[in-house]
């Protein structure tokens, strides 16, 4: 008898653009000139200092497992990073490291989401969230949210949307794949209904830093209660290091650190000691020079994409991403990557990897390249839009 | 109102041996000699060949996010070790890299075992296996072992246990606290009670290699339809540096390999380059070099432990633990491992950390220090041990 899988496991969905990431890569091999515009990480890389101290530390530093909330040098560098962003003083008692914001997710969820309770949270959205709660059988309720909300829950919504069955909320600002920045002052409010309901809030601020002129308090410093996920992949470059942190209440961190003892062990021994070296003064200073190349990235695929046809009602306010209305230009973004793929050789992602409210109208578009490929990707798409 | 821990967050434990290592840690800070007869990690380290070639790597390969199974060339490297170490030849479509053990075994529960049943395995044992099913709303049934079962399941005891909330077994060989290896026809004879019920077996083989006469075939090997857990962490040298891997069938890798993309994106980067070289002829040899110390080191622990009074009925054939009976010594070692840090300087691990079954009267031992601290620790526990 062969073994089933779990009915859980049947939950959790993949990635759809795998396929076409792996279509992409074929071609490629072929020696097609390929543009990639799907990727959720920057072009950059850590900072040149962070990778030499690596290479330090590989002579000097034992390589063993670490406190499961992560080596406390780094915690308290958190911490005073914390501070000297936000303003807000906290201990190394509020911060947990984790492997990756990933890992942070899973953690903050298995702490306070309850099972066959649910979790609100924005469509479109980051895909894992769901599958996160699909694991520990837990789950999401989606809100639809469109341009003209920002793409971002409001109190209202949530509200709204609050029955016996929710648990808390999920709020990522600034978000993927919109770029949306939440105000502050509506992620205050929603806040409040979440503590008047006596449920939780869980707040991805992955992409903070990668903002281009809107305020981002962080929602530790506007609801003690809220869980904090945050991750050296964005900002500081470090993707495949896998590692992130968690601000939260003395009390949330030391139950989640009891988790992940358990889940993860600890995370990865040299990207801990090495992100020491990412909040260095000169590290930051690069970091911020990065941020203005974004900035400019930014703007130009914007101004193109709106000339090409397509709609962004609002200026995307942080992360990497552009989330285009295509609606002028095809019925279905899915098979309009897949065309764009093999005709013009831009890679780009569908809507539905992201949720279900008008995925079949969006496209996710990555500035995660340099601005002359993006100029090139541009034409190409022009082209290809004008060939119909 | 403040935000209540989910139920699911109540059940999972923390390892009762955290405070103790806390404390030892305070008593080296305040310049006492303490012996570390505790941690689960060699003090070895990575080969340095692999230091060596992370140090190029972090010059050479950006370090993205990967597949999230792993790198292929990696995934082919262990195909290639699995078959050299076994003899039986398996695809890279039979492996996935993971982020550690840890890793593996949340997939593997996650793919397999259904919320409200419970999965059988041994007490004493590893204790985060419980603690990955509570994550996951299922559970463990705990079957105590005896040293006359040689710590390990029998097919009669899955048999007798089985009941209609049963989903599948867990074993592990070497086994953690105990270094028990089960017999490979008795592990043959479990998967095909196994099979019958419909059930499935995960098998941690994370301490394979490192076994001093016994015979450890794979169990992917015995039943293709086992989820093989492997790690680089023990036999590797590599703990801090998170890697692991499974070996079980391509549709079952394909499914975990869905669960991962969302649960962990991918493994760290730059371990998974790197322990490439892990595999080269000149880095084995070293592994078997420390092997054979690792040999040593148990006959000298097992030896002067028999001497200060212990019991151990059976010599421990693998790992790098001796889970050693201290019924004559003291009546009840969770007290008796704080006094024995207190007063002799010796950490070890008492045996509630390792489930309910004779806990009390239990005492794991790892070898994972030199025979010159062996030695001393060894003086010191006699001493300990003459004062009553």
């Amino acid at each position: 008898m062969s073994v089933q899988w779990s009915e859980r496991s049947r939950k959790i969905e993949s990635f759809k653009v795998m396929d076409l990431l792996k279509h992409a890569h074929e071609l490629s091999a072929k020696g097609r000139s390929i543009i990639h515009l799907g990727a959720g990480e920057p072009d950059f890389g850590a900072a040149p200092h962070v990778l030499d101290a690596a290479k330090t530390l590989l002579d000097t530093t034992p390589l063993t497992y670490t406190p499961a909330a992560g080596i406390q040098e780094l915690r308290q560098a958190i911490a005073d990073f914390h501070a000297q962003r936000y303003g807000q003083s906290i201990s190394p008692s509020n911060v947990m490291v984790t492997a990756g914001a990933s890992a942070g997710l899973l953690l903050a969820f298995t702490l306070v989401a309850e099972r066959d309770r649910h979790v609100l949270m924005a469509d479109p959205g980051y895909p894992c969230n769901r599958q996160f709660l699909h694991a520990i059988e837990s789950s999401a309720k989606s809100i639809p949210v469109e341009a003209t909300d920002n793409f971002q829950l409001t109190a209202a919504m949530v509200e709204q949307h609050w029955d016996s069955a929710t648990s808390g909320v999920l709020i990522a600002s600034p978000a993927n794949p919109t770029g949306a920045v939440i105000d502050p002052h509506e992620l205050k409010q929603i806040a409040e209904v979440v503590s008047r309901r006596g449920g939780f809030l869980v707040v991805d601020e992955i992409y903070h830093g990668l903002t281009y002129g809107a305020e981002t308090p962080t929602a530790f410093s506007l609801d003690p209660n809220a869980i904090v996920i945050n991750s050296f992949s964005k900002y500081f470059g470090m993707t495949g290091w896998r590692l992130g942190w968690v601000v939260a209440s003395e009390s949330a961190i030391s139950e989640m650190e009891k988790i992940a003892q358990n889940l993860f062990i600890s995370p990865s021994t040299l990207s801990q000691y090495a992100a020491l070296r990412a909040f260095e003064p000169d590290c930051l200073a690069l970091f911020e020079t990065r941020r203005e190349e974004l900035h400019q990235r930014r703007d130009l695929i914007v101004k193109g994409l709106l000339e090409i046809g397509f709609k962004i009602p609002r200026m995307p306010e942080g992360a990497f991403y552009v989330y285009a209305d295509a609606s002028d230009l095809c019925d279905d973004t899915f098979e309009w990557c897949w065309r764009l793929l093999n005709d013009a050789g831009v890679v780009a992602t569908p809507g539905a990897d992201f949720g279900h409210h008008h995925a079949e109208r969006f496209v996710r578009f990555a500035y995660t390249t340099s601005q002359d490929e993006i100029r090139m990707a541009l034409r190409r798409i022009a082209q290809f839009v004008a060939k119909g």
